[in-house]
């Protein structure tokens, strides 16, 4: 069993080694958009993307407005204009920039973005340097916070990435250098009893989770069965097959009238080459695998897959329960595939988990039991989007490792694709 | 404590006592539209409202599709076309008419829908007379989902005639005779403390239910307080003088924009004239009780209220905790007051849980463990729809008396509030 | 030639003689709204459309507004809202209720509308009885604006009230009475060559026009020619036979829009049945009689199919000249049609030019040269209409016999068409 | 008087001369850009706008695709995709790529957008070294009207930089370096007499001119009056303070509800800084000068301050009567001041006819008598845009010197206000 106390996670406390993981999470963003054209970071695609620029600039203005701002003596901005241009929807430190016109900015430009950034690592290592006791406590946190919110944008940057080139006639890959994942023989799917009664979830002790994640709480669950890996692509091929994106008998009402306003017939990025299903990946089109877990369905398409094939999607819970038992461990984005991948066919219990695709549950994002925000303005961080969103588990190929936890609760609305998204089975004991 | 098996509800299985509730029932739907006339029945005054001959031929239909077609011998359909014209959603049944587009239709008139209710009601009175053995359990169960199926369409029709009349300048009213509620003093609300552990929710038995109600399972409660009755027009009167509508840290983020986008700035219905608060009732425009249960807002505005006054909403299983104790007794249609009035002062424990407000609950609208849709094309009378939407409890005063259970999941999107809906609120045991 | 001295119209500054006109129009226009039910009274099919019970209430408040209010002594307004609910679009006499919610006011109802009619017919008639000396020819003035004004929304009510029937999946017809047309041959349309040069067109003398025909003024044409006949149905047929519909380069960028945008495939009202085209008219589904001209094609079809016929259509100064030159007789609503009908194929020089289809001209709505608006509110009647609109001529099988003129403008949007349009061809000599 | 055959254009047809035209004005297009970032050229600030790099490689197509491609035996295109997305609007080409999604293109990029240039120059100066004979007239008129066409997108070029740099919020300017204009004093407009009777206007002669403004016709014009001058912003300014945007009874009905809609208050890129009006420029942010035109006007706009001024707008014959008389001479992009000026005081007759702002005519954009398109593809370059706009005359400081004629005719919808557009009164003789 993983065993939260004993990951060797750096100590936030520790100045030195928060400046360290500062300097590489910091530099990790920017390694990410090497591989771009000075174009490519001006684009937003649709209004759930960012520019690539905008992301680099937000995730420091994080730091400036929350960390530098309140902390470091003397502290000057970079350009008064920033605090508004980059504050992503915190209503409570000041009106927005809109988020969909984010594309529309050809200024500051990416060399004035990193500049920005540079002035930010600069007074934050001078701050790192000569931490202000008074508030060490709570800077650390901020930092902590920061961080962890940059490695998040770090996965909404490849997700954007991939979009924004998706969305180009011309299909271009992000990196040619990606070598292909090694094929692996298909495996059906084994389905996993687990034993219901009062469970635990939800995170307790010191370590850095977000607040959605708290408080630890108990459950009630009857005995359920969980699939030991999530849907594949060629499973998914056969939905399709059967008429299933033709068939409102196996979609939620307002699944349905997604599926016939946007005309789905197949996963995002999907594309029928000669009669044969390609798929876009961040290194180009590729033949679909179909014994890769699906990816970039939405909630609804997930759900109507499920009700095709009589089994439900597991609820946060017992996704919690059965992934607390497993090492967080699998195929994140230092894996280095960028795309979800054939899982191993040897081996026993449940498999992918973590990594290769975020899984869909069955459960709408809503407070624990006992849930409490940050205090002031970082309380918009996670509590005022719990509604309308459903949650998700497990991170993905896209996921910094060490980022995902068992107890990580993401959340999207049911309509959205863009994401590595996917999901595995659940069903009743019998 | 309330024992379901002591209700003395009809037993649906013997016919007699089914043709007269099937009478009763039908009769009812008729008499809410008589003080209408006849260019009320044919006005949609936004997307979610139907005209009230719609409803009136909608529920007709519900006979004539699930029941007299299959199982009347020689029954002939009163029209070929009612059959597109009033299918509400039934995908799997036939491509339904425009739910947008109801208020389009001049034909066919009034006269028309209460002669086609009239060939239903002959035809079905000829069913019920003449009960083919074979299939008497299925067509008992179906006759009486419709007749369910016609109350919650008369709950409809009033909040549907209140949208109508109350989006026309002239401000005229459903009824001149109705009495004004007595005036209650005020009081202030006191916490009940339940304790938690597990629970059972849900129905069990062989009582009427709907799918979503069931089946009867455990859940996992923490102790919580729960108020003993709803938020008053008072006391949100407050939240509005506190400038609760005007500041985002109060707001789910979808409830912000919504607020912003539709510029609310009280409850649905009401207006301020000469500095006082006004609303529209069923009766006209009567000023607001501060002492009655606020009625007509959204989820978000329950939850914005709720974060404002330093507590949270009941989940649904809280709620029903609660509820499971008390007798289904309230401020019904029967009541005759068609509008929430002022709770009693005295007594303990509990109140207006049943009738006049629906309560929303923080609880999405999602499957019960286990859950099942019925076969066949009534398995999407509810199950589809559940996803985006949040649960409310309890009924209104627009609720048929009987109609409502402690187990009953009312549910709609949390921007929806033309329906009677309040809230009360819970909290955490100190 | 026809001269407009010698019309023998009644002179509308004797009071009797505008008495009858007035008891006479106001009649008709409640006898064009008899064959209805009171449900289509209230429907508006489309934001174009108006409730039938809406230009009922309308017609008569242009009296009270502007004949009554100002002049009659003692005048009580019928109903203090009325000003506010049936102001078409004179924002200088207050804020009118937005056109397109219309269709939402059951009230007031048909009745109190009719009720509405004879307060105001009452005061009108006893104000034209004592008609105060000082004003009468400023208050004949208004009256005969507001009868003509009443003629317009005759013909306004057939066409709106064959929008309503015929949006309804029943397609009832308005009238079940009304004879099919006789028969004609076909005949192949004949050029008639006009010269060219220094031209007289619109309005003078002081017989009653709206403000948008005057003044009289000179325009340079050159030689032109004009078809003695307006396009048939079967004419139009072999239009849509050879892919009219689907090829972009016979249309204007703003008609392919339309065109693609609203999926048009044949004029408004045309459904194939079983191979054959038919369409709807006031007496029903008809079958095309492909002898009868063209109806309900918008500007763009009527330019599309002028282009592909190697032709063009005529400005409303060519369509002026020529109709200048013959007498105001044709298929308006009198003949008793209601709807267009196959010319005769005797006889010589241009028919058709009155009534039967309002005909799109080439040219834009603009002021002629030295227009003038009548002053005050009465201004907004024509002149603030004069951009983007076509304008038309000669008037419709719904164009009440006497209303039309060589002279009028009649004016709408390209890409409108469910009034009687049609349109006639036009090309250069040799 | 302007003689047109006294012009000394270069005769289109010697091959030396055009390959000097054709060098000059494709190192002009992309002189304009160098100013501008890398990011710049991305950006798409509205549906009217398109990317800076779209249209670097938009004219370099239109060689491609009517020059290249036809003539030069072996061309090979530079990329397969982009015939796909550069073309704008030529249906009878194939599909354009949509043109409000010009923005989401970061491929390819502004360098690959010049290699194509270089690519195209290259064949286009192989073309013209070793022109074919038997074509070379008909590829001399293809490549003059694309080096006309590349002028227009010159022009185009620079209004939607300034629209791409004024959305953002840092206001950023396009060039830091342009001197401000010297400062005029005041002068009233005085009016010009022109005498009404058979006029020509249109283009004749076998110099370059587009087909829209073909043939050279006659029209009859009554006496006429006309300003000597553009309104001006210190006029403007007057119409604002007399409330000129809250009066409907100045507006056409469709630019009220533009004014209502859009919620303007004054010009396009005013904005009222420490109570004092500013408006951006291409050199940033400047105080509004009272003596140069009012520019960045609607049609609406114009039409409403005519309507308060007691004027009207002039007709484009007109306009072009006047303007026959003048040499085309003025504020053109040559001048170097890329924003309207105060004219002169001193001298007589109408001046800023040319150059300043393209004045709005009363004319809608609508065939001549006679008017042919060109035959092909290229017919679609004018002809099809002739409903909806409004012709609008003279050129204006973004206009390069040479491109504007007395008979030009600009188009452009009523509600369209981004580029250089202001506007002169005419009115009626006595």
């Amino acid at each position: 069993m993983h065993n939260r106390a004993e990951t060797p996670a750096p100590d936030p406390m520790r100045p030195a080694s928060l400046a360290d993981r500062y300097a590489n999470i910091r530099a990790t963003s920017e390694a990410i958009c090497s591989p771009l054209t000075t174009e490519d970071h001006v684009i937003q695609s649709m209004a759930d993307v960012s520019p690539p620029k905008w992301h680099l600039a937000h995730v420091s203005w994080f730091f400036e407005a929350f960390v530098l701002q309140p902390f470091a003596p003397g502290y000057r901005v970079f350009h008064p204009h920033y605090d508004f241009l980059f504050n992503s929807y915190y209503e409570t430190h000041g009106t927005p920039y809109p988020r969909p016109k984010r594309g529309l900015l050809s200024r500051p430009t990416v060399a004035d973005v990193h500049r920005y950034r540079a002035h930010v690592d600069d007074a934050m290592h001078d701050l790192l340097a000569t931490l202000p006791q008074e508030h060490a406590e709570e800077i650390a946190a901020r930092i902590s916070l920061g961080l962890h919110h940059e490695e998040q944008h770090q996965e909404l940057l490849l997700t954007d990435i991939k979009h924004i080139l998706g969305t180009n006639p011309l299909r271009p890959a992000y990196r040619d250098d990606l070598p292909d994942p090694p094929a692996q023989p298909a495996r059906a799917p084994a389905w996993l009893a687990y034993e219901g009664g009062v469970h635990e979830i939800g995170a307790a002790g010191d370590h850095f989770t977000y607040d959605n994640e708290r408080p630890r709480h108990r459950v009630y669950l009857e005995d359920f069965l969980l699939a030991d890996r999530p849907v594949t692509n060629g499973e998914f091929l056969a939905f399709i097959a059967d008429g299933g994106y033709q068939r409102p008998e196996l979609w939620l009402s307002d699944g349905w009238s997604t599926v016939q306003g946007a005309g789905w017939q197949a996963p995002l990025y999907w594309e029928r080459i000669d009669g044969a299903w390609h798929h876009l990946t961040l290194a180009g089109l590729r033949p679909v695998d179909e014994n890769a877990p699906v990816c970039h369905v939405s909630f609804y398409e997930a759900d109507a897959y499920a009700r095709w094939a009589g089994a439900r999607l597991p609820t946060e819970a017992e996704w919690e329960v059965a992934a607390a038992e497993q090492p967080v461990a699998g195929n994140f984005r230092e894996a280095g595939w960028l795309q979800p991948v054939a899982g191993l066919t040897r081996g026993r219990g449940p498999r992918q988990l973590f990594g290769d695709v975020w899984e869909w549950t069955g459960s709408a994002y809503r407070p624990y039991p006992g849930f409490r925000t940050l205090s002031g303005t970082l309380g918009e961080y996670n509590g005022k989007f719990m509604s309308g969103q459903m949650v998700l588990r497990g991170g993905s190929c896209a996921t910094p490792d060490g980022h995902a936890r068992a107890t990580y609760r993401n959340f999207f609305y049911p309509g959205q694709r863009w994401q590595f998204m996917g999901f595995r089975l659940a069903g009743e004991t019998q």
